[in-house]
């Protein structure tokens, strides 16, 4: 049997993979770009041959018939196909985990990449040994996975979790879901910089192009007032939805996961000041509010996780 | 060993208690006005009083040792003490299981009155048979008892499930939980009331004293224009945040209880719509939209539940 199992991340622009041991141990890893084409076959192909990339390394006996795969879409968990994937338009409707299964021959465990993280931070990461945790991934989206009494939280459909689209202004910017003023529009990547665009042109100064959120948190390092105020406010929106969740779901963490994590200096005294003044008191000083740990790794390790508990049936064939 | 359990429902106006047998038939009941003392132990002489009233009814032998009561606070399940009960102040801090124990000689189970209608509700009313329902009561301010997997959430402080506590206007009315801008600032009784005066001012017309969210509805339902758009407002909030809900927690059922609850003629179609605006589509479609079925009955039944389910150590000595 087996001892390693293959654990895959599928992002908007990179594809990863990994066989990963029984304690999270990574024996082997490959990447590439990911594949974006109209044909949801491409993305299949891609992850077979990285498959069989990583089964040459590791040798074929060492694999589990099971693989996990994370991906940033809504899954329908009642037929395994993807119900939304706004960042994968080729795979949307797709029923991804079911042709991949075929092309493979291994089962498919797929997994909302946020929830995969979640997963992941609570097996190996900042919420190991706690029960009740509330993960949120800061990247170009923002994104959600709640553990509860040690479980991931997926309800009925599997689309549980989207914590990007909690209504923050009832009137606010459109989102990309179809509604208005979700998070998502005010605590992200792509957020933050329309915001510091909005507010440039309000003062009438000029926008630079190419500006990114890495460079507008130099900006605010450097102690640029606009920089600083499109940060407070993804901070100020972020506390608000972190009282909100504090006071539904009594959580004994927060971990904060995702690129915009890592510069949380920037934010993060805003967001706490919000948690203090509106959140209950009582789960409020219970709720830790930490940075994610594993990294990039998070996803692949949580979806492992899953692959690890599915009952293996045999070798891979090679 | 006896079959029957008695469950009291403390309200900030009625304190009700019954004595309520295994499939939830009531065999007594007895009501009488909530005291309001600043010692919060002539409430629990009153419970006490009540309990005897209802053991001599119905015959000592045929209780068990537990009693369950739903009370409008929040508890740290920490130390079974009440942590915040605004509309009972006398309470506040106060270990009202413990002396309430102290004083019956039963084994007390207290638990939120929002939770409480919601268990109610799944053991026997609206949601039955329904594994993930989440449960809002629309009263005098608003309260929310959330079911996963058939379980209530309660997270690790006893203070899960404050829907009422979520953030739907950032800058929004001042909130009695210190916050600004909560659901129960916009689609409450005391909220609607609010709401209607504030239109009334505004178009400078007059406010007739005595207003009440019943006299409000009956305006409404005879076409006054500010009535009708107080209990859009109401129900165009109500929609943002159940919307919100069913994104992060993808349930089966949402059931509208208490008082307000029985007019949503007047409002439902503005949640519905904002609804289908605004959440994912996929669990949008499943979580069904439902009023409550057990009316005042759902808190008390709620705690005969819980007290039915705790193991009997004996006879209620007489």
């Amino acid at each position: 049997m087996g001892e390693l199992v293959l654990a895959a991340d599928l992002g908007g622009t990179n594809l990863r993979m990994a066989a990963v041991g029984p304690s999270g141990e990574i024996a082997e890893r490959v990447r590439r770009s990911t594949p974006h084409s109209d044909d949801p076959m491409v993305i299949v192909d891609a992850i077979g041959e990285m498959a069989t990339e990583i089964q040459a390394a590791v040798g074929a006996k060492r694999l589990t018939l099971a693989i996990g795969v994370a991906a940033p879409v809504i899954m329908d968990a009642r037929n395994g196909s993807v119900y939304k994937a706004p960042n994968l338009p080729a795979i949307n409707g797709f029923n991804f985990a079911g042709e991949l299964s075929k092309k493979l021959g291994l089962r498919v465990i797929l997994e909302n990449d946020a929830t995969a993280a979640a997963i992941g931070e609570h097996w190996l990461g900042a919420a190991r040994n706690v029960e009740n945790a509330i993960c949120v991934t800061l990247g170009t989206g923002v994104g959600g996975g709640i553990i509860l009494s040690g479980q991931p939280l997926r309800g009925p459909d599997g689309t549980a979790g989207e914590i990007g689209h909690i209504c923050v202004e009832p009137n606010g910017h459109p989102c990309g879901c179809g509604s208005w003023g979700c998070l998502e529009q005010y605590s992200s990547a792509m957020a933050v910089v329309r915001i510091a665009r909005e507010l440039t042109e309000e003062k009438d100064r000029s926008w630079p192009g190419g500006m990114t959120a890495e460079k507008l948190y130099e900006a605010a390092k450097a102690g640029d007032d606009i920089a600083i105020e499109a940060f407070r406010r993804l901070g100020y929106y972020l506390g608000i939805v972190l009282a909100s969740l504090i006071n539904v779901v009594d959580p004994d963490m927060i971990v904060l996961a995702g690129g915009l994590s890592g510069g949380w200096d920037v934010f993060i005294d805003e967001t706490c000041g919000q948690i203090a003044k509106r959140a209950f008191r009582l789960p409020a000083l219970r709720a830790k509010l930490v940075r994610a740990e594993l990294g990039d790794d998070a996803g692949i390790l949580g979806v492992a996780r899953l692959a690890l508990e599915t009952p293996d049936q045999g070798l891979l064939e090679s």
